[in-house]
């Protein structure tokens, strides 16, 4: 096994990273910009060596910084987190190229990965289901007729230029598609100078759902159970939860095979995960692949009962994976809350500063609580917002989501706005409750209802 | 179920109480001495009544106050914790008379329990293996020796009178009973002036396993994997796990179905630990009946995922259990260290203090930190010594093994003298690696043992 690891990122994840390190007697080599000198992660390294300025792109995106200080240290790894360098291709090559292991995938499947067409196209190859749709521009509104037909209603055109939700129409009805067809050329033209349109598949209600994998040198690909990630706020999980309560084993086993059978196909190592829209019909709709651990893999870890870090290091190590797929089965279940410094009043801005007072309520069965701050510390603005995640994981839900209201309500923060309400006021909707929420419950339902979120406000 | 319960207690077990409390929605009342003013638990209570001063007479064993709080308050119920009035059948009676459900066995059963002649004889009766011996006073040798047949070979003569670990001689051949038994006649006449003397079976490297059972008002007991609780020091436990590395699924099986069949017998109702001894031949011998909930608890819930504080709550509220037997299986393995204000040099002597630094290493898979405490807490000298229980649970019990010498090393705390280091040299023992330790492990071996203690110490 390695002797000594670098870790190229900050804060709970680098905190997390450590410990397993530490945990399989591995050192552990932290690299930290100027503003975390006094974080915990640097004070739990053996080592620590600061990379550079507050600005990301002076410290944790610094790749020629991050790769002295492993030479500099003799680390014979990296571990990068999430976030920053962890699925930049560039940098996992400019590892191999240094004769440091990247622990991470190739770095060819990396850049496959962060092509969107690109990797659209390799998973239809492998068989992992995509969304339906044109296959590229459709020229003329005879065309998208043939698509959207074949496709089945309702379908989005889409201006190729367009991006972030803009230049897109719905259409529900054949009757509506070459009006609409024109008018987003038309708009097209006007707004981009480009008048490419494409179709798409509409997914209506849809659920963010993924599987995260992990696969070895020798041909092992294990599927973990899958994760509903449906709540989310501009665009980033907010609250996660394994298994996803709509989803039946058969379903998960079907889903789970073809993900696992394409990793082997990619010939993709280490860990990754596969994120889908699933539709209310229950089909599955690859989006993309994170090739890296994901924030959320706490909640994996805690039903599977699988230390997903340790797995990484294992495989990174050419080691067999250390468990088989009869081992990833679901017990109990698992939830998780992000704890923000953010302003659920205002489109959830980040909130900077210091922490004045701090409590989480640790240390009852099935609580964990991970963070890479304490009483004293100063949330940056320089980084990301989330202070610590909390996690729950009994063996039914309905007491997983009764232990977490109780941690809402028994947390103290005291410094910095954050979502603590907002997360107490989620958990507790009938929409919740049920497992019957989609991508857009937060920004439709939630933001909609002021009068909801201002009674959650004054818990 | 209760709107509202007291927790006669103090402490991590009243905030654990208390948390499960919450965590059903039910009110909790804490009453607390003049020394605890500002305790976690308190703090955490929604309601807090000062029942005395810092004398345990005073306060938590201050039966006429606490049952003013419950009145005063409107509780319904009491929670006894453990220690204190937990095993107080006076106390359980009062509850009863003055019409507040006390959580916990009925005030008859928990005084069976106290008299350890009276609970032997009941066990014998119920079908639970007890201690071979002469089941009173023997008057001649020829008695002695009838006995020793009998039960076989070594055995220990007991002066009635003794106590304490004084007045007991053991006798390993037939050849040397006459000599023993008399000696024993002698010193007992001198030391008490009472030579009555009894002759028991003298277990050999024993361990100390015990099986808890949890039982509701339905005839139904379900018995809770074994804990292996062999490493003590002055006759308390120090280090606990689940299951016993040495008792195999069928072991574990026909103990549990003796327990639970004893339990319904004797018409036991909510939780309830048998202590046994093990000898090297894996033959079981009841010790004595812990009529509550012990301080170990935590690595059965973990193994099972079972909530036993909610439990107990439930059955007293005459509810059903919530679980079956088939629900209380082992799911890996658990492991709790208890981290206490003591000076392994000098006895275990307590020391009390102020924390002036707590670091605790919570947050990762399986890590679990139960504690009263927080930076700047005073270790009263007035009560139990303990600080924290570290608990992991794992799949495997290396890689828990491994994690809790990580936490032992990441855990902070100055400002008072402390177990840590010894906690940490006794699980990196081969003894503990393998399993095979007795009950005599740590004060034979370890304490005779300077040069390895001190080699811990140093670490």
């Amino acid at each position: 096994m390695f002797k000594k690891v670098l870790v190229a990122n900050r804060g709970e994840i680098a905190v997390q990273i450590i410990r397993a390190l530490h945990d399989m007697g591995i050192t552990a080599v932290a690299v930290y910009s100027s503003a975390d000198k006094n974080s915990l992660f640097v004070h739990l390294a053996d080592e620590a060596i600061c990379i550079g300025g507050p600005q990301p792109s002076d410290s944790y995106l610094n790749m020629a910084q991050i790769i002295s200080a492993a030479n500099l240290t003799g680390c014979e790894a990296i571990h990068p987190g999430y976030g920053f360098l962890s699925e930049n291709a560039e940098f996992a090559e400019l590892c191999e190229t240094c004769h440091i292991k990247f622990i991470g995938p190739s770095h060819d499947l990396i850049s496959l990965m962060g092509d969107k067409a690109n990797a659209r196209r390799a998973m239809k190859n492998a068989g992992v289901p995509v969304i339906p749709g044109s296959e590229g521009v459709v020229k003329t509104v005879t065309q998208a007729k043939e698509v959207a037909e074949r496709i089945g209603f309702p379908v989005l055109l889409k201006s190729a230029a367009g991006g972030g939700g803009k230049g897109i129409r719905e259409v529900d009805r054949p009757q509506d598609l070459q009006s609409a067809f024109e008018q987003t050329q038309r708009e097209a033209q006007v707004s981009y100078d480009d008048d490419d349109v494409y179709v798409e598949k509409l997914i209506r209600n849809a659920k963010h759902v993924e599987m995260q994998v992990v696969a070895d040198d020798f041909n092992h690909a294990v599927y973990l159970p899958e994760r509903d990630c449906s709540l989310q706020r501009n665009h980033q999980k907010v609250i996660e939860e394994s298994p996803c309560v709509l989803i039946s084993p058969t379903e998960r086993k079907k889903l789970g095979e073809i993900v696992a059978k394409a990793t082997l196909q990619l010939g993709y190592t280490n860990t990754g995960t596969y994120e889908f829209l699933m539709g209310e019909d229950h089909h599955f709709y690859f989006m993309e692949m994170n090739t890296r651990l994901q924030v959320e893999h706490t909640i994996t870890e805690e039903v599977t009962g699988i230390e997903l870090v340790k797995a990484q290091l294992l495989v990174a190590n050419h080691q067999p994976l250390p468990f088989t797929q009869a081992d990833a089965t679901v017990k109990g279940h698992a939830l998780e809350c992000r704890l923000n410094a953010e302003d659920p009043r205002h489109h959830f801005a980040p909130q900077p500063g210091r922490i004045n007072h701090l409590f989480f309520p640790a240390g009852s069965l099935g609580v964990r609580i991970d963070s890479g701050v304490a009483q004293g510390s100063f949330i940056s603005p320089f980084y990301d917002s989330m202070i610590a995640k909390l996690i729950v994981h009994l063996n039914d839900r309905e007491a997983v989501i009764a232990k977490m209201k109780r941690l809402l309500g028994e947390l103290e923060i005291n410094g910095v706005v954050t979502n603590q309400a907002f997360l107490k006021y989620l958990i507790g909707t009938e929409a919740f409750r049920t497992g019957n929420y989609s991508t857009s419950f937060i920004e439709n339902a939630v933001l909609a209802e002021k009068e909801d979120f201002h009674a959650a406000e004054s818990v």
